[in-house]
């Protein structure tokens, strides 16, 4: 590092997800230095993740190297590896043995999974947030299929070809129906001894209905188009019990299943122990109006580690759009300490709408008073989610990939993948 | 299975390789059942391997599930398994506890990778024959540039800049040539403490040219189109020690390298030990003129599990036309045998040709009579490689990210993906 470098201010960001990424963009022309710390090489597309599990896209379709993103910014640095500790009266974060020294921190390490106390059923019914997952999840579920057609006790090939995607948000619908219509269209005419169109697929939803973030109306749309493609939605009911060979829901009820599918609930990141700062129960940090911490102006919480509250009260989703919305007031807030501007006013969530897909051109969109469901929905889903990809090639590859399966009912990453394959 | 099924002849396939499914393809109109048993559910177009080892390609995009290539003729069944020992007095295999009985045998389980007596040298120098083996390679590249671009001390660091790739074979400069590019082309603005258009690459070949199997001065024009991409070419050099932070060749000169790749040698599969068959030292099994076992007419071998001469007594090249001609050939023998028609006469090998390509708009293609150098014989290896390729789908995704790298020199797979990231 040169001598003048050093005198530059220097702004560290804990992640490289939506809210991170945007956050080091916008600062391409602040008067700082930007080091962007994640412990993958690449930026992934969230959102189309469960494409990947249900072997519609193939993990590079969906995911950027971090370094081809912020290649041509030359005030950024990009630095692979996990974040072990962050000393914050030294303003010095520890990156597998790096010390990084910082004049702002964001920290933007996102969320993961969580079982809420039941951290065993994790084996069994594996969540969805990262690319080893969604492999993991297509393994599983291609895997089913295989070991059912050899299969000769017919109650284990039945538990073989049952699904049970737990939690009804967008993941879960999502999930379900590409499920559904993977056993009953792309793979219906290849097996002999099994009909894969006999599949069950159980939608598991522990509350009163569907997409609980959306309008009533668009969930019934939802839960009927989800019916349509033969999946069982199992509304209030609450999972009690979990593992390889079965799902209990409630008291009574057992369903025998070797594939179950965890989209019901997120924890943050563990930001809020690095800090030592006030959270939530999920976990998420509690952050000032201005997402920094209370007691450290200098510091940041933003995306879906940290606690934001809307006008209404009501907490800021989870989504993309949001955690990018963050990203850039912080990297305003910080160009205008930086240049000794007056502060910003609070931040403040614009919420852009809210979409879910269920399968083949069906979806339901609900932006407020406009409210779309069925093929113009799916048209705009698509539209929205080929568009928001980064760079030129994951846009075509993807736009090219739904058309071909949209034409052939075929979908075409179908691999099984190691781990768990003999060595040769 | 129903009692007409079981009085047709059961033609069972092992290994979904080009010989394998060749044969299951052209046995369609035979009368006969065919059953066609792999380990994985997919067939994979292993010349083009080397581009997911090095980022250009994703493990999909030249991956096509077998079930889906066979799902429209029905008399064929697929079956996902590991082969585990072969019955010839009963005939019958048994395949992971299962046992199919069969008429006719076909065995094309193809060939791995081999160190010749140095078994110890396969985790610091991985081969390349499996999509593992693929993500594996393309995992410790890139890791490679990350680490250097952290590490602190001078010899390490130019460690972890070397690459070795062993063997100068097609596989050997395909590679070499790639990972050059890599470094020079699509990663060389990507960090900002190394220079990645630094990195050494070195391609090492105990023979005394490139390319033995094609003519002499192809072999030269593929030298210097590496040299021209600054991969040092060694001839005449053996390696004589391989380990995780050095290579050594001959007697004196040693390499230190973080990052050694093998594309020396290969082994046929255990086919030999199953059958109890005679074998030459890289394993194949020695077969009568129409591929089967001379002492059982009922069992072929073929593809690179064979060893198989030419006219002139050498033997036929481990390539895919050479397998796919196999495969053929032994659909029709048993067909004719089935229809009670006249013997056909002995396999022929019929050469097309050999093509090799070295990087951005530089092949060489000798087809005998009439050779190719540069952009005339790239562009040939890449609408051969595009026509081979399974499925339309392969065909567009492969061509349009080619066309992509050519047009910006980036690689659009650069995922680092597990084994060895941490669980969350």
């Amino acid at each position: 590092m040169s001598e003048t470098q050093a005198l530059v201010p220097h702004v560290v960001i804990l992640g490289a997800g939506f809210a991170g990424l945007t956050a080091a963009k916008a600062l391409a022309a602040a008067p700082c230095r930007v080091t962007l710390v994640d412990r993958r090489n690449y930026h992934l597309f969230q959102p189309l993740l469960y494409q990947v599990a249900t072997a519609a896209l193939s993990p590079a379709d969906i995911a950027t190297p971090i370094r081809s993103i912020l290649r041509r910014q030359r005030n950024a640095t990009v630095l692979m590896g996990q974040v072990e500790a962050i000393d914050r009266q030294r303003r010095q974060v520890r990156v597998e043995g790096r010390v990084l020294g910082y004049d702002f921190l964001i920290v933007a390490t996102g969320s993961r999974h969580a079982y809420f106390g039941h951290d065993d059923w994790q084996e069994a019914a594996p969540g969805l947030k990262k690319i080893d997952d969604a492999t993991h999840i297509r393994r599983r579920l291609l895997l089913a299929f295989e070991r059912a057609e050899t299969e000769t006790d017919a109650a284990t090939r039945d538990a073989l070809l049952t699904f049970a995607v737990i939690g009804g948000g967008p993941t879960g619908v999502e999930m379900a129906g590409a499920i559904a219509e993977l056993a009953r269209q792309t793979l219906i005419d290849d097996f002999r001894a099994i009909d894969p169109g006999q599949a069950r697929v159980l939608l598991v939803e522990a509350g009163p209905r569907l997409l609980a973030a959306f309008a009533p109306d668009l969930s019934t749309v939802a839960q009927q188009a989800l019916e349509k493609l033969g999946v069982e939605v199992r509304l209030n009911s609450a999972v009690t019990a979990c593992s390889m060979d079965h799902v209990q829901l409630g008291d009574c009820e057992t369903v025998a299943t070797r594939n179950v599918v965890w989209a019901a609930g997120v924890m943050a990141s563990p930001a809020a122990r690095w800090l030592g700062a006030a959270h939530d129960k999920a976990g998420r940090v509690q952050v000032a109006p201005d997402l920094s911490l209370p007691d450290a102006p200098e510091i940041f919480v933003i995306g879906d580690t940290a606690a934001v509250k809307q006008a209404d009260g009501s907490p800021v989703p989870g989504l993309a759009p949001a955690a990018k919305q963050m990203g850039d007031y912080v990297a305003k807030v910080i160009s205008a300490r930086l240049r000794r501007q007056p502060a910003l006013p609070p931040f403040r969530y614009r919420h852009l709408g809210s979409l879910a897909t269920i399968g083949r051109a069906a979806a339901v969109a609900d932006f407020g008073r406009l409210k779309l469901t069925g093929r113009l929905a799916w048209l705009l889903w698509g539209l929205i989610h080929v568009w928001f990809l980064i760079g030129v090639r994951s846009r075509v590859l993807v736009a090219l990939q739904w058309l071909w399966a949209y034409v052939t009912y075929q979908r075409g990453a179908r691999l099984i993948t190691s781990p768990g394959q003999p060595a040769d």
